[in-house]
């Protein structure tokens, strides 16, 4: 992307500064450079115009070559959001999914939608949107499925780039004749890599060094996929370092299906070993039900795990458990997984990590792993931004806010209700949280975490790109 | 309330038949009387004139002495929800529990607030702001816990009266030493049952016939509460007829407490009935961990309970079962229970009823049992609708469309997604739910229940009075 104005955001800053906890700067300021990089951070100043003093004479810039973004009293600026799986392709089905559970929901819903994205002129409808809504929502890294189409998946990442989202697009494979319907199928293993390639290709022609908008090889999930092409696949990821993404041990039947399939394999997670496709550049998503030799495999391969709590629910999935995997060692991120999962917000899904976490723990008996399983406001916080982060790869480039990192981020403002229970606008341009005054900042975080939507989002920037903004 | 201008809704209706099934009446009408009454209803017209046209005969109305609201194409009138159990007076602390369960939640949070509100112009705004926003989500109906304070009670009743929210309006009583704070509590039964009598004085006041706003008495929990008290309180219900509310069996380390300090009672829900609590006009909150027997008790004795999804993952409580309590006779209704559920808006405890049903359903391992404990969209929006109102015995008057029955509703409004991927507006002042065109009915609804938020709803009535708009 050409050079950018420089940018210098004011205010107060909030990120993780570890899985525990927020780190709040106030009276702050952060400098981005015209390449979209931070790089300068200054706090703690007396007020605002300090600030910006102090990052003017620190870099050498000129008042004149920057745009200034000043957050007022009581909004604050946070890291962009990371959703690390989504099927951008299944968008317009959000909220569809009836009492189906995994397997009949493939059938009944996803495939049939899936199929039709062939139609250009429908992908285009369905991908906009799609990528319209989460930047609304802040999420400004998107890890996608498209479909098994090759034009229709460029199509996808053309999107994101000319939209300004940080994207990972995967073109769906799939080739097993028995196990994929007739009319949504690739012929061959060969097929699988052939297609996946093209895409690779094509990216390459829209933003060579990948910086915006990189390709990610997509087998489907093991029983989509014959064993040759999982190979073939993992050998594409040997020969090009690209990311892998699959799905893994989300739902019983399918569990049962994958052990039939594969009769030679110890496990789901074994297979995906065996094949070579258990890097530490893999994200699976799910690991619901996963043992625990499959979950030291994980963390042995530094692959990593995008917790879907939204979709493990609806589709009656199972509870994932986080605090346990963590434990083990392995990167969490959150995944929306639109539309297994209903919502295209990663603070939705942040928050429906905390209510599954509870969940995980009203099973245990045991009262002090019962209280460790519940996740925080900050740890889901952590699992949206930076934890996303490194189930991508990007750990050092976006999550947080440290100087040599890229701007990614997002404004966020809250309703302050005035003396007679009023707020600013009773249209609710900014949303439902009401802010009276006397909440301290971690109550603020833990009420927009909790009721908190796309109206508190008010700008969005990607790489310091303003790519959202809402009034 | 003073008679007012009659009303013609013309357009989609959608409400429930049964606990099963939604009815969707299309180019339809209903015309609303001076009172607020549904005076007639008409549906499969040819056109919205023709509806028009048939009303204003029926009726024997002339044009120029109604309002007409027509909904347009994708529009549709739904029932007011009715929220069950919802405590006003903790609104303000909507998102903040961080990890704690019942009791300590209680100390640490929630009774520090509520003595607060003695302080009348805060009570303003806590209350002015909650009943602002519940009928923003299409609450037409709440239940509302307030707190010990009398003048502050009544200054809850006051704003439901004048803001137009039908409301149940409860003094809270808590008169044990041992179990409630020093600087909250009650002195003594006599003055939880004195300190009731003078809220019902004080709305018989305002509203002598209870037409919108009525008194309920409120009794905390058990634990809260000296048997003399909650006997008191149940011999003015029998004196009043007035409705009951209370918190049962919410928490293991509650009911737990409760077998300590009443040793006699055979069960939580038991005390209650000896001690005369658990009428046919009794909405219990919870019901988590009510056992086999107390599922029966309170069938027999008619009670009704309020499934309170939300909080009851918040506070790490437990997953209710609303399928076997329906299976037992017991009427259920939704409660937010803001704040021990982050949400005031009932549509997302519809949606969150079918997650926990869901989470119900993951514990099971009958195959059958498995589907049936799932609760699908057209069960939660009963829950939502038509069992809330049985809950609060207003079953005959609200949570349908019924000739007869008042005009308690909502006009709802989704995003329509045009050829190029784009809606409407931008700023997206109709929530994040998006219509592609291809959707059926039933999906429009579902799209709704999941990703639809307080933006979706346009208007808002109560007994046939405009109580809110959104452009």
């Amino acid at each position: 992307m050409s050079p950018q104005r420089k940018l210098l955001l004011l205010g107060t800053f909030v990120h993780s500064k570890t899985q525990q906890d927020l780190d709040f700067l106030h009276k702050a300021g952060i400098a981005v450079d015209a390449h979209g990089k931070i790089a300068a951070i200054e706090r703690d100043a007396h007020d605002l115009s300090e600030v910006k003093a102090r990052l003017l004479a620190k870099l050498g810039w000129d008042e004149a070559e920057v745009d200034v973004t000043e957050a007022t009293e009581g909004q604050f600026f946070f890291p962009g959001f990371v959703d690390t799986h989504i099927h951008a392709s299944q968008y317009a089905n959000a909220g569809i999914f009836g009492k189906s559970s995994l397997l009949e929901w493939l059938e009944t819903y996803t495939f049939p939608l899936e199929a039709s994205l062939k139609d250009l002129s429908k992908a285009r409808r369905v991908y906009s949107r799609c990528i319209r809504r989460t930047l609304s929502h802040g999420t400004t890294t998107a890890t996608y499925f498209a479909t098994r189409d090759v034009p229709a998946t460029n199509l996808l990442a053309d999107l994101c780039l000319s939209m300004g989202q940080r994207a990972f697009v995967g073109r769906v494979c799939m080739d097993r004749p028995d196990m994929n319907p007739a009319y949504y199928r690739d012929a061959s293993a060969s097929e699988s890599v052939e297609a996946t390639q093209q895409v690779i290709d094509h990216i390459r022609t829209i933003d060579p060094g990948f910086d915006v908008v990189s390709p990610i090889i997509t087998p489907r999930f093991a029983p989509s996929c014959s064993a040759e092409a999982m190979k073939g696949l993992a050998e594409l990821h040997r020969q090009t370092g690209l990311p892998i993404q699959t799905h893994v041990s989300e739902n019983p039947g399918e569990i049962q299906l994958v052990a039939q399939l594969f009769p030679e394999s110890n496990s789901y997670t074994d297979l995906y070993d065996k094949c070579g496709l258990l890097t530490p550049r893999t994200v699976l998503a799910h690991a619901v039900h996963i043992s625990e030799e499959e979950a030291d495999l994980i963390a042995h391969n530094k692959s990593k795990v995008s917790h879907c709590p939204c979709s493990n629910t609806c589709l009656t999935s199972g509870p994932a458990r986080v605090r346990w995997m963590w434990d083990k060692g392995i990167d969490v991120g959150l995944g929306t997984d639109v539309s297994g999962g209903y919502s295209p917000s990663i603070l939705e899904a942040a928050r429906q990590a905390a209510m599954v976490s509870r969940h995980v723990a009203m099973a245990i008996e045991e009262e002090k792993e019962k209280e460790r399983a519940k996740l925080t406001v900050e740890e889901v916080l952590y699992l949206a931004t930076r934890g996303g982060a490194r189930c991508v790869g990007l750990e050092d480039k976006i999550g947080g806010f440290e100087v040599g990192m890229e701007w990614d981020a997002q404004l966020v403002t809250l309703n302050e209700v005035n003396g007679d229970g009023e707020v600013h606008d009773e249209d609710d341009d900014h949303g439902f949280v009401d802010m009276f005054g006397w909440e301290t900042w971690g109550d603020r975080v833990a009420k927009w975490v909790y009721n908190g939507d796309d109206r508190n989002t008010k700008r969005v920037w990607v790489k310091g790109r303003l790519v959202h903004r809402r009034k």
